[in-house]
This record gives structure tokens, sequence and C-alpha cells, in this order.
């Protein structure tokens, strides 16, 4: 129910993504005459895939995590976490309210021994491929072993999602010695002694950018700052593409061939609307898709959950912090 | 002698923008013989303009700034800032090592009164135009009263340059008044307060690239990640687009027409390469070329220097400083 365009632009994407993969089945969580109603044509081979899950309240998008956590005992997000608790559902995708599914997601899945708090990863495109960049406004305030906590997650969920070995750094004003903030010097000296971690040390924004790291660490607060300035950026630049693009006769027909292009590419440059950013380090998959996220952007993020599913991810995580934590 | 190519860029820059402004005199301070051949072919009239000024050591890049204050009483850096001090220049441009130049401003100049630690701020392009962002890296670790020490700093340094009732805001992780660490609530709460400042709230960092407010202020871990991570994914940007349009043959053509545009884009958007950037808060003028500044980037940092000469930058700020601190 959650989003900027709700069942009208998730369940049209759900639809396709089973059309998509053959074995996964999804249950909508909602308002059920709405998700009825937009369900009401699909074919019946899928809809034995799809099914409606009645909730009578939904969390509102600037609704405060503590109202969400106390009041709405029947609201869709806390209905669909539920399931993920119950082992009714596999994974829980969302497009709603990012503080209220955090704050929900803790309490009903529980964080996996040895982690304080989840945090909140994406894939982000660099030069050379992507790179998975944690964490993103979960934790606003953090401390070294809350990012060297980050720093093994990143890298086992890295590892799933096919990466060998992948280097992992710390996020910080200058690559030598003394520089930084007295969180990111104690959690270097925390990966410095991590052994089964390739930490390969601090990293710079334009270092991320060049693909220098596979697995890039910080705190909430800039993570966050980083990755919305970064949208921010990338959508400046596509519109002043298409101003350039419009300014001249041979540069209007060039704007032809060229827009195509720009529009992949800023695609590409939106990274949690076409990817999803999953919650790492609970008891259970869930993957939060962006608010602004359009069909596309939504499908991309039950893929991603899907292959947290096919990975076990939770399990696999709670294997390995066993060893570095 | 700093930055990446020293004086064979920085020289050719000063000869240029002594063409371009008939009134200042430049004062070249570094290794004497060096800049003697470096500027051996000049005219006779410009000769008149550019002095040098011969220093026996230079501070390198990777120097700690506290090698720096105590090490080289003869470098370039420190003779240059001295001459600052002593009235003999009205400011200070350099390329060099950052940290340095800070601790040695900060030593030789001193503060203004009410100011604890200057501030870095540059100009970024923004979809309306441009806005002033601080702090850039000076001060990784700053309390509620730095963050409210560099609005007003920021404030009045937009003012100084043309912006009427500059619109300030804080660089948060969202706009709603929960949001954020314990400083940026801290200084929302200070600013608020504050009377003859144009406080706007928080902003997101895609909210600083929409052009939202005119000076955004955040501490300097965030602010050099930010800074950084621009630059870092403006560059990409500029080489995917030029394997697009490599990538068929009708791109290519687009591309022959496309490359200028884009070019002009990309100086566009690498700021701190662009502007330079200013430190705000002593008792002096002091502008931060930055390091892989080629000639026209050192130029523009030397344009800086100018204008907040001719806007009498410091005493400005220290007249409105005690209205508002």
């Amino acid at each position: 129910m959650g989003g900027d365009y709700g069942p009208h632009c998730i369940v049209p994407a759900c639809i396709s993504f089973l059309a998509e993969h053959p074995s996964p089945q999804l249950v909508l969580v909602g308002h059920a005459p709405l998700l009825e109603e937009l369900t009401a044509r699909l074919p019946a081979a899928d809809r034995q895939r799809l099914h409606i899950h009645h909730a009578s309240e939904v969390i509102a998008m600037d609704e405060r995590p503590s109202q969400a956590l106390r009041g709405k005992p029947d609201s869709s997000m806390r209905i669909a976490l539920e399931m993920v608790r119950d082992g009714t559902a596999q994974a829980c995708v969302s497009a709603g309210n990012t503080g209220a599914l955090m704050a929900l997601s803790r309490y009903l899945l529980k964080t996996l021994p040895g982690i304080d708090r989840p945090a909140m990863v994406t894939a982000v495109p660099t030069e050379t491929g992507s790179c998975h960049l944690l964490d993103l406004g979960a934790n606003v305030d953090c401390s070294a072993e809350h990012l060297y906590q980050f720093a093994v997650m990143g890298a086992v969920a890295a590892e799933a999602l096919g990466k060998e070995w992948p280097r992992v750094a710390l996020l910080n004003v200058g690559t030598e010695d003394i520089k930084g903030n007295q969180q990111v010097k104690l959690a270097a000296n925390l990966l410095q002694k991590a052994k089964g971690l390739n930490y390969i040390g601090y990293i710079e924004g334009d270092g991320l950018y060049r693909g220098l790291a596979d697995v890039v660490v910080c705190d909430g607060f800039v993570g966050n700052i980083l990755l919305k300035s970064s949208e921010g950026l990338a959508a400046m630049i596509a519109s002043r593409l298409e101003t350039l693009f419009a300014s001249s006769l041979p540069a209007r027909a060039v704007g032809l061939v060229a827009m195509p292009l720009l529009r992949r590419l800023r695609a590409d440059l939106t990274p949690a609307q076409h990817n999803g950013a999953s919650f790492l380090g609970l008891q259970g998959i869930v993957v939060k898709s962006h608010g602004s996220a359009g069909e596309d952007g939504f499908k991309s993020a039950l893929r991603r959950a899907l292959v947290e599913v096919r990975e076990n991810l939770p399990q696999r995580l709670h294997g390995r912090l066993e060893h570095l934590l």
C-alpha cells in the first residue's frame, strides 16, 4: 500500500514479476477490495501464485516509527512482516515508510546474534561494475563496533550476490591513517585485525565511483547524504543534457539519437530505484523499494528478494558472523 | 609550489589572470630560479605586476599539518600566509596540502572573534544556479555551535558574492523535525532562534542539487564525502557518455556534436576544480585551489580571491558576527 504510487504501480510489477519467474508465489497484503480489482483480469494459471491477504490499516509515509510500532496492529506492513516471522512468507518487499519498516522489522524479526542494529544496503553503479554501500540511513549515529558489523554484513551479502573475496573499504575524507573522525579510525583498527575479511583500508567519495572497492562502509547519515546527493546530481545532469540537446538544430538531431541512451544511463544511475535496498542483520529478509520507484523499480526489489531467498542470506550471515564477530 | 602540477600550471594561470585583470598585483612565492625561468618571457609591462619571493622550502602534499607547523619556517606556504598577516598581500591562493594550509592559516592569521574554527566553502552547481556548501573537510567532528557558526559565515559569504537574503539550510537525512543526529537537531534549534538569518530548515542531498537553498551547512566529514562523491559520479557519467557515443555509427556522429557540450558540462560539474574553496572565519583571505586543478581552475581560484578582497569579506564577516553570534 506504500510508496508514491501505491498498489497501482506495485500490482502490475508483481504480475510482470510472476510472468518472468515461474516458481515464486506472491502475497499482496493490503486493502483486499482494491487488490481484487487490480488483479481481476489475471489469467487463472497466474492467479494460483498470487494471493491476497486483507489488512484494514495502512502506515502513512510520514508516520513516526514509534506510532507505527504501538498503533495499527492490522497494518499491511506489520502483517507482511508477521508472515515472514511465522514462516508463511520467505521475504517482505515494501515501498512504504522506511523508518516504520525498519522499526517493525527489528521488533518482529529480531536481529541475528551479535548484531546490534540492522543496516540498509544497496548496489551503487561504479566505473567497473557496482559496489555495495551501507548503511544508507537506518543508523545516523554509529560506533566503531557498528561500522565493523556493517563491514562484515556487507562482505557476506556481496559474496552471496556473487562477488568472490569482496574488497571492503571504510568511507573517509582521505586515505592516510591520520584522516577521519574518531569512529572511523577505531573501526579501521578493528577491521585491520579481522581475519576472513578482505579489508583494503580507507576510500574517498570519488574512489567509490571509480570502483576501488566492492563493499563501502559508512554511518547512515553519510550513506544517506551520499546516495541522495548522487540521485540529485544524476537528475540534474540528465536535465542539463536535455537542455543542451534542445539548444540548437544539430544538437536537436543529436538529441533524438542520444535521448534513449541518456534515459538508460539515468536508470542505471538511480540505484535505489533500480535495485531496492536490503535490510541486513535481521532474522528474515526485508527489501525496501524506493518510494518513488515505478513498476520496473519495484520489480527489481522483488528480484533482489528472490536472490536473497535462494541464497538464504540470513542463514549465511548467521554462519559467518559466528566466526567473524 | 603545490598541487599536482606545481608552478608549471600555476605560473601560466597567473600570467593569464593578470592579462584579464588590469589592477591586481601577484606575488609568486616559491623556488625563485624556477619561477624566474617560467616568467622569463613575460612582457615588461606585466612584469611590474608579477613579483617573485624566494622560499627555500616546500610543504609536501602528504606532510602532516603538525610537521608543517613546527618544521619548515621558510616554506612557500608559510611565507605567503605571513605576507597576508603582515598586510604585504591581501590574499593567499594555494594549490598545496589542504591540512597544512588550514593549520598554518589558523596559526598565523587567527580566527575572527566568536569563531572557533574556520570552515571551507565552495560553490556547487545546482539546477537553478549554485549553492554555497560548507564545511568541506576542515572539521570532521563538529558540535551544534560549530554548525551554527558555519551557517552564519556561509550566509555572509553568499551575500558578499551577490546573493540577497540567502536561504540557509542544514543538510540532513530527512526534512521532518525528528530526523537527524544529535548535533544537527541541536544546530536546528540554534538556527531557528537566530535573527537576521534566513534559515529555511533541513535539506536532503537531492534538494541541494535541486537548488532549494543558497547555503547548505554540514560537518566537514559529510561535506567532503558529498563533494568528492559528486566529482566521482560526474566523471563516471562523463566517461559512460563517451562510451555510449562511441558505441554505434549514428551515436558517433552525435558524439562529434555532443562532445564539446559534454566537456562544458563536465567543467561545470567539478566545482572544486572550477572555483576554488575559501577558508571562512580567518582574519585574512585564503583560497584553496583543488590539487588537481589545471590552469583554468587555478585562475578561478585567483578570481575568487579577488572578489573576496574587493568585498573585504573578513571585515564584513566580522561586522555581521558581532550581531549574530
